[in-house]
């Protein structure tokens, strides 16, 4: 049974269930709006490892296993792990998976890696593939910047536009089947985007590079399902930053939808605070994926949202393009959840 | 309907069908022993492109429309696209999909990724979730040695356990529903493989660190489906090498298993022959892929074959891990693939 609507969308008509899931971030995000949310803070940007790579791997596997023990399972339950992250050859979450030793399928959407492994783990929880499974994601401020900027040692100033790679993880675990039932939220579609590039070359504007991506997946979201911001309490982007979440309602407008600005919630714009002096705010694979596990998957659950549409977006560059004068190609994936009623 | 066998396999029941698939290929894999199998030659490792990193990303590109070209379709019929790639950030594959216009999940797993695409694929093909989809993946000689060892025009010589990784690229298109019915090709189940890692150490030798991985992930497969290698006519390894491949069947008769040797097929020890003094073989996401759609494939579908495991293993490193002096984790995910006679 075909169960595709339109070109880019997929239903789920079994409804996977959220069974659980965990959040971990650092000191600075801690600081923030949310910092009461989250399930843990580390206590320093080492934490207690031996360099940035090694914190950050560890934060992932913290956050799993937190997930699985807020379920009431054992590692040895989850048939699968669907997880990335930022650094080169997505060693966090490839050693990660080493340690928690469940099986691993390697994900990279850059930071809509999040969004991208809900809507392939939704689909293999729906398909009768896996029974209980986890989509997992991280980043890490310090690991993010030498990679892909400049050693902090070297103090460079940032741009108005940059924005501020959250130190991260989230795990959020699926439930197909039988054990679906009992779940408060549920995954009903996947959108899958496209990649589209406008031509932006600044890597220091990602929010801009990644916005035509988030509005081209909301439109094919709405044109496959007949559905429209009305349909939705939120619709939850991931890190766009305030320059691109203004470039996203207008680049809406463009395509004639109305928005509701109230309903754009981006996780990059809403994990910092203004005093906090991160510019465009936050970022990275670990912005989406703590901010869901802190935020809207606990709103979804208790009922206070009814029925939300969550994008994290990418920038799929990497320092060897952007050195070879490419611009910078941006992707979006698109889960809709819902809360269920007890009973319903 | 639960779909799943054992710990880590799923059987597809639909039976997705392989539509078609393309490779092409760099010169020196065309004067190996299959070079007269592959589609297409590059004329020079440039491929018309101003970088190597350019080079591979339109190898990738030009896999995937020949493929569908072969397939009799359009870009526009292919609802989906599961490709990565070795370079950081899996640029190829996402360059490569912003050129295509597919809706595009990215991959990373390593040189196992060809056949993590075709895990998910089938998956997704079997769950009604897209009829039909193109897995995709690349590797080119030039990128890889300057991200992941030195520059060439230091000439450094190479180590005896080194691997030469593969200029090729393999695409594959997989059909769901009413499409698959006419295919000679079928995917019967999938295993996904779990991150193992013996404590090898030493960047040159790749095939050690991903022999146990394929071990582990055969075991699996012959257990969750109370198969062995009787009821298989090959079982092809992605890129173990000659050394590596020796050490896979060491480590199954270790675990009790009767290797019939003839039967293990390694697309590393394969696509050069030894006058082409590439030490161990070949490796790289582009050799399993261009090897199954310049051999496999074929025998499959004119029924030569009757029924293949196939799995492709990745490093699950990067040059960050090796400088930290982490050990170098591996992984293999597995199909199998069936002949299937007209009319059956």
């Amino acid at each position: 049974m075909s169960k595709r609507m339109g070109a880019q969308t997929v239903s789920l008509p079994s409804r996977p269930g959220v069974l659980a899931f965990a959040s971990i971030v650092g000191q600075k995000e801690s600081e923030g709006p949310y910092g009461g949310k989250f399930d843990r803070i580390i206590e320093d940007e080492m934490n207690g490892q031996k360099s940035f790579e090694a914190a950050e791997r560890a934060m992932l596997e913290d956050a799993v296993r937190l997930c699985v023990s807020k379920a009431g399972r054992q590692l040895s339950d989850v048939q699968l792990l669907l997880a990335g992250d930022l650094l080169n050859q997505i060693i966090s979450a490839g050693f990660a998976a080493r340690s928690l030793a469940i099986p691993f399928y390697g994900l990279y959407g850059a930071c809509s890696t999040i969004s991208e492994s809900l809507s392939i783990g939704g689909m293999l929880a729906d398909g009768g593939f896996a029974d209980v499974l986890v989509c997992a994601t991280c980043s890490h401020f310090c690991t993010a910047e030498r990679q892909y900027r400049t050693p902090l040692e070297l103090g460079t100033q940032r741009t108005p536009t940059a924005q501020w790679t959250v130190t991260g993880s989230g795990a959020v675990m699926l439930a197909g089947g039988a054990a679906a039932k009992s779940c408060a939220a549920v995954l009903t579609h996947a959108t899958c985007g496209k990649v589209l590039d406008l031509g932006i070359t600044d890597a220091n504007n990602m929010g801009a590079a990644m916005a035509p991506a988030a509005c081209d997946t909301i439109a094919a979201h709405f044109a496959d399902t007949g559905r429209g911001f009305d349909d939705f309490d939120l619709v939850v982007t991931g890190d766009l930053g305030h320059l691109g979440r203004d470039l996203l309602i207008e680049l809406l407008r463009e395509k004639g939808v109305k928005v509701p600005e109230e309903k754009l919630f981006d996780c990059g714009c809403e994990i910092f605070s203004p005093r906090q002096d991160t510019h465009s705010g936050g970022s990275g694979c670990g912005c989406a994926a703590s901010m869901i596990c802190a935020h809207i998957l606990p709103e979804l659950e208790a009922g206070h949202l009814n029925r939300v549409l969550f994008l994290a977006t990418g920038a799929l560059l990497s320092p060897t393009t952007t050195m070879q004068g490419e611009s910078i190609p941006g992707v979006a994936h698109a889960v809709a959840l819902e809360h269920r009623k007890a009973g319903a």
